[in-house]
């Protein structure tokens, strides 16, 4: 079988990659009002190339958001079901300028295809598409029974997904959750990641006075509301990089021994990263290696940040509002609702005089941790294993799948991230872009491991 | 002759207001390359309106930027000279939604008008047209000579007056220079203002990583450029408003008591101050009062601040790009070059790890005191309280007139700064404002200072 599904990816791979093109070429950016259209295409794209190959009760769930797209194909009698997680929106694309070329028009060079969305998710998920698509039609039918859940607000903290799970527990009934929307840790280098960070975060809106002032007037003798949030923004960190926050580390577990042996034995070159970010040093809390910064200990970040005049030249101007968003990466025990609360406490705490300011949450995620003994998740380091020809690594991740965690406390089922996207590849940033190389392994790992599952299943 | 002059400006007011709002509606903003032909407009009007009023010899004379508009009247033999300073230009506009009608819709509500430039310095510019034209179609000739000088660059900078300043002393030359662009310090009570702050800024451009990361992926392990450029700017003052810049303050002059109690005498409400800004309190350096600290006390303000994603809802990324713009005001001493130089010197100091950071001086100004006895000065005070009816305070100003200082080191004359604005007029910020009672008050005081000058100099 395995020369089957070699064959069938080697003679269709154009398609599939024209196929893929479409798909990254819609601007299914979920955070922008502008966009919402661009969204429901993205969704409805899903919908029917899960028709094309084979999938049945196809639906987009209405939400108070974006909708949700629902199929399976539940024919494989005593075997497993899989369900299958992705979501078809992307993030915002600014700076604009910084695209080399247009984030919706894709573009392959040097065997990378860049677009917005290229690794996070679209490119990633769409390969379990196309998996699919080559047992099905070399087989006829499944090896398991597979469901498909595709939501189209991932990137806006998944804020309707809870409730959709919550009410449709049998719907999504399952053995196994599958999961591609992480990443390996270097190139040829498979691997499984078995926890991640949650998010938690607030935007900080300052006002002064009435209306913005001459800084010669009045400069010197009015609060300015760009002083008062650098003021306020300062005093979340030490310059350690320690987070100042009250009680913020009070849930977080201290690293075990086995864990930091783990991570020391990854071997991970803060050289290397150096080199590819162009920086001269690697920034962060004290006393933790890089790996631990991001994989295991929370984090407190200023995302975007504006007041006053941002043209051309010089405007003497004295202003009145200034604005930021600020985002936490959560550990294992950490609430978001509690730090959303730690965090509004400290802003009301560290207000500067003659200003006020407002805080209005985001939407959270929890972090995640599962046993990577698990036999599904053991299954997916031999595929990865079998497809690179190397040995598969277990890992944390430093993002949050805030669904990821949901999943775990609705469904209650192992749930694998089986992740090819790489360091570098730009999620989030201008340039996102998918090493094609992972696109061929990946489809190939996928279909063996849903091959492979009803074994593991068995055993 | 007060008769004529009040007869003649109460007729004429309509037409006069009409004028005035043909001229406001021009969006001469210098800093801006997209205005560079209203900017041009803004001259050509200017020479126009001074040929309609018999002024000679007009002429825009071309600079690097915006032009220079000369014109002049010097047929009052063996009569004092007066020079004119004015600028055509006006700043930004933005942010453009505050404001409640169009900035160069110049609109008239509850006897103020309302548009950019209105008070700064268009409006008050143009009582000197109108003060001229009544005194030249009541007499058919002037008391004194007159020249004209009006610049596009003042809210630039003055980048290239010195240097025409400098090439024409002769054109230039005078017995005192006569400049509206400054305020009153309350409703009712006229003011002479003789002393003005200096300025001097920069911008700090922070470059961390080759691009924006994700800030799940990398948040904890990489600078981030926003906190980085927080850092930065909270080392700039401590928390009682003391700048840190290294000899920041070693050139400025302790307050006299003399001056402090001439201040204090000028029963300054900080109560009405806070109630019209809608401020709870007046924020500013340590130990001194808000007059202080305004007037004499140099100050470093942030007037633009951004990076990383402004837009709506959340973005979670880690930003590699932050900027600031940052002006000082400077008191009698401070040189300009020397605290740019300070400035740059301080952020090569504070540069957190993991960026780099550029900065960029923005064009200078001296600043200028002048002792208030001089007679010309004195009988501009008589003029106000004429027409005022209460006696003139002798103030000094926090913003800054580059020009002035280099009027004062150039042409050596005595600087009459008669200013008619008022505070929360809105100088720089959206709804600029001018009280029309000061247009129709300013406009007999600078017609009865013109016709008392010759007094003056022959005593």
């Amino acid at each position: 079988m395995h020369n089957d599904i070699h064959n069938y990816l080697t003679k269709y791979r154009d398609q599939h990659l024209n196929e893929l093109t479409e798909w990254l070429s819609i601007p299914s950016v979920s955070s922008l009002s502008e966009h919402k259209e661009d969204t429901l295409r993205g969704a409805e794209w899903i919908a029917d190339s899960l028709k094309k190959i084979g999938m049945e009760n196809i639906k987009l769930h209405p939400t108070k958001g974006h909708p949700v797209v629902y199929a399976d194909w539940i024919h494989a009698e005593n075997k497993p079901t899989v369900l299958i997680y992705g979501h078809y929106d992307v993030q915002p694309v600014d700076p604009l300028h910084l695209w080399e070329t247009a984030p919706f028009e894709p573009t392959i060079r040097d065997n990378k295809i860049f677009a917005r969305g290229a690794t996070d998710d679209k490119g990633q998920f769409f390969m379990h598409l196309k998996a699919i698509e080559a047992l099905m039609n070399i087989h006829g039918e499944l090896p398991v029974n597979v469901k498909f859940l595709i939501e189209g607000e991932e990137e806006i903290g998944s804020v309707n997904l809870p409730a959709f799970v919550e009410e449709n527990q049998e719907l999504l009934a399952s053995d196994v959750i599958l999961i591609s929307d992480t990443g390996m840790q270097e190139k040829g280098r498979p691997a499984i990641c078995y926890g991640l960070r949650g998010l938690a975060g607030v935007q900080i809106d300052v006002k002064g006075a009435k209306g913005d002032l001459h800084s010669g007037l009045y400069g010197g003798g009015v609060q300015n509301a760009l002083h008062a949030l650098v003021q306020l923004l300062e005093s979340f960190r030490d310059d350690n990089g320690v987070i100042q926050v009250k009680r913020f580390y009070d849930k977080v577990e201290a690293l075990s021994d086995e864990e930091k042996a783990a991570y020391n034995a990854l071997n991970f070159s803060e050289d290397g990263l150096k080199e590819e970010l162009t920086v001269e040093e690697l920034v962060g809390e004290e006393g933790y290696t890089y790996i631990e910064r991001t994989w295991v200990r929370p984090t407190l970040e200023i995302n975007g940040m504006w007041g006053g005049f941002q043209g051309e030249g010089i405007k003497t101007v004295l202003p009145n509002e200034a604005h930021a968003k600020i985002t936490c990466r959560l550990v294992p025990n950490q609430d978001p609702d509690e730090i959303v609360e730690l965090l509004t406490k400290h802003v009301n705490a560290h207000t500067p005089p003659g200003v006020t300011v407002t805080v209005t949450p985001f939407d959270k995620g929890a972090p995640y941790v599962t046993p990577y003994s698990h036999p599904a998740i053991q299954a997916a380091g031999r595929s990865y294993e079998k497809v690179y020809g190397v040995p598969t690594q277990f890992i944390r991740g430093g993002g949050s799948i805030p669904i990821v965690a949901t999943f775990d406390q609705i469904l209650q089922k192992p749930i694998v991230l089986m992740g090819f996207g790489l360091p570098g590849e730009n999620f989030h940033a201008p340039n996102e872009h998918f090493h094609l190389e992972n696109f061929d392994q990946g489809l190939r790992v996928i279909a063996n491991y849903l091959s492979e599952l009803p074994q593991t299943f068995s055993k």
